[in-house]
């Protein structure tokens, strides 16, 4: 995998120094992780944006640099081969009081979204010291993260598939009696041991009425055979994320679940179909909530039909009724309906897909408990 | 708990609107994830900076406010019962629209430490269509936390405590042919069965040679008989963390780690013997490292003697070269000299302690090979 995520740090990189010259900067500092793995290919985690693990400082052309601490220079070096490693000791704006006049630095960009208030004075005042112009800049990378390229989808199918795999290897062992946190860390082991670098979000583990909570955390009840679980699920692979959920009842399911259900399932169907290259975010939405809405469970539907996936697990672009961001050959989406009962618990299918000119290419070959 | 954590943030609010009357401040906004717990009693967790479980509003005098979003308001108005829950859809800048006239506030402190640049310029447009003044604070909340009272003190006991007894249950199933990932996810998973909420850092554990890095992250190495295993464990238990290592070797060792391991366990009596309120960090860093260096092993000391543990698991006050902080009673600090040696490995003995006026007291009741 080193090769291709090297090529895609390359590619990356190539498209924000291009950026950088249109928008007239000299460089960009990037702070943000998921942004600095993608562009760099460096793994290490911040223990939150008070304990980084690092900055990338890209110059508009020529070699950019990596500053990190003594902790994870090794990794960088590895990692991040087209980078220059620049170990600090002190800290961030002692490294850049350094290396900007060395680069011949002048403009610098920064992340607004990503950005410390109390760094950014110290930032206005290296500024100031160095005289240098300091910019705020929003989503320039994560706009280029949107669309994936060839070697990204790769790792997004091998995340994908992996997540299939779990899920199956999990739902083979689930039995009544198991209480939800059981079944969530049975999952995230799981993961482990099949080989992903950690979950993509804390996995989700719902018991019957636990089910009408969109964001159920996983707690002490324990599975009684005929009422629904619902899991939602997802792992880092290189990277890259994957996410599903599926929705399922040990033993029979009465009458009504079958006719929820297939609701449900029927709604994803359409979201799907309606999904292609140059159609919003908003359309592909409204296609699968009309199905919801004719079936009597317009308002049980309370969010978004689905979100980008890539490096992070919630990205651009959104399906929902104000997603207006128009869809592209190579973006990734989940296409996830739902309804929700307070009294009486929930049902959510979730899969993945790549859009494409004509269509979309669906990730997921699991089909457990969809078509019933 | 429930009580005692009420207690905890019931003082601590109290404390806060001190602060701010002196400060002349009519509200504090707070979104550092341990300061709002500290506050409140909320637990939920962020997933990054840029996706908050919610913010306090703390006034000078009268209701403090818990500001989040639908996914969160059950839970915090279970958990905040002090706080009047206000459920935002669109985002805290259109919630502090209408709250900040409501509450007559027209000096508003943010965190300087942890408010993002895009955030803060949409603070100051807020601030200038309300007429209100914006003013950066900066270790506001943090430096109250530095010392704990007697319920936080009953909490770090107990969260240490629980670590000794993960730890004992891993340590008795160590085995030869193990992998360090096997070993840490052992630990974890432990913690979680013994009633953690998760690890406060991600564990480490390192064999052989491995163990020349600090932080070590563990891999696929497996366990011979003969060679050092380093462990560096902590969890977080009702809020709190604990911090813990330990270093031996399964079967016997050889009379040069012995006499390494001995000499880190003194460098380890010295730092706490060296501890009570009125010293400065420097002094007790000083304490432990002259042993170290006493026994030619200055330089195979990189780090520093130690750092305060409380909701955070790295916090004031710290024990190194540079601590200029002087120690009061109610600190918690944890001590851990280590000896770290390229191509041999490493050993580092950690233990927690509560600076007292006389001295201090040792949490960890675990003495697994520490005196040998």
């Amino acid at each position: 995998m080193a090769g291709r995520q090297a090529a895609i740090a390359h590619a990356a990189l190539k498209r924000v120094q291009a950026e950088l010259g249109e928008r007239q900067l000299d460089a960009l500092l990037v702070a943000q992780p998921e942004n600095r793995r993608y562009l760099s290919g460096y793994s290490a985690e911040d223990n939150g944006i008070q304990e980084s693990a690092g900055f990338l400082l890209i110059p508009e052309s020529g070699r950019p640099r990596l500053l990190t601490d003594s902790r994870f220079t090794l990794q960088a070096e590895a990692e991040a081969p087209e980078y220059g490693i620049y170990m600090y000791r002190r800290g961030l704006v002692e490294a850049l009081e350094e290396l900007l006049p060395e680069m011949g630095i002048r403009q610098l960009g920064f992340e607004a979204d990503y950005c410390l208030y109390a760094l950014w004075l110290r930032l206005q005042a290296l500024a100031k010291r160095l005289k240098l112009r300091l910019t705020a800049t929003s989503g320039l990378v994560e706009s280029l993260r949107v669309v994936k390229t060839p070697e990204e989808l790769e790792l997004v199918r091998a995340a994908s598939a992996l997540n299939d795999r779990v899920f199956q290897t999990a739902f083979a062992q689930v039995q009544t009696g198991m209480s939800e946190r059981e079944l969530a860390r049975l999952i995230e082991g799981t993961m482990l041991d099949l080989g992903a670098e950690r979950p993509s979000f804390d996995t989700i583990v719902a018991f019957g009425e636990n089910a009408a909570k969109p964001h159920a955390v996983p707690g002490g009840r324990r599975l009684v055979a005929g009422e629904t679980v619902l899991i939602d699920m997802g792992l880092v692979l290189d990277g890259y994320c994957s996410d599903m959920s599926r929705t399922f009842v040990l033993g029979e399911p009465d009458a009504q679940y079958l006719e929820r259900h297939r609701l449900v399932r029927a709604a994803q169907k359409a979201g799907m179909a309606a999904i292609r290259a140059g159609v919003s975010g908003s359309e592909v939405d409204r296609a699968a909530r009309q199905v919801l809405a004719a079936g009597g469970y317009g308002e049980a539907f309370g969010h978004g039909l689905g979100h980008g996936v890539g490096l992070a697990v919630h990205e651009a672009p959104r399906l929902s009724p104000s997603g207006r961001e128009t869809l592209e050959a190579g973006m990734v989406v989940t296409v996830e309906p739902g309804l929700y009962l307070a009294d009486w618990g929930g049902i959510r299918l979730e899969n993945m897909v790549i859009v494409t000119e004509a269509g979309c290419e669906l990730l997921n070959r699991d089909s457990t408990w969809l078509d019933l």
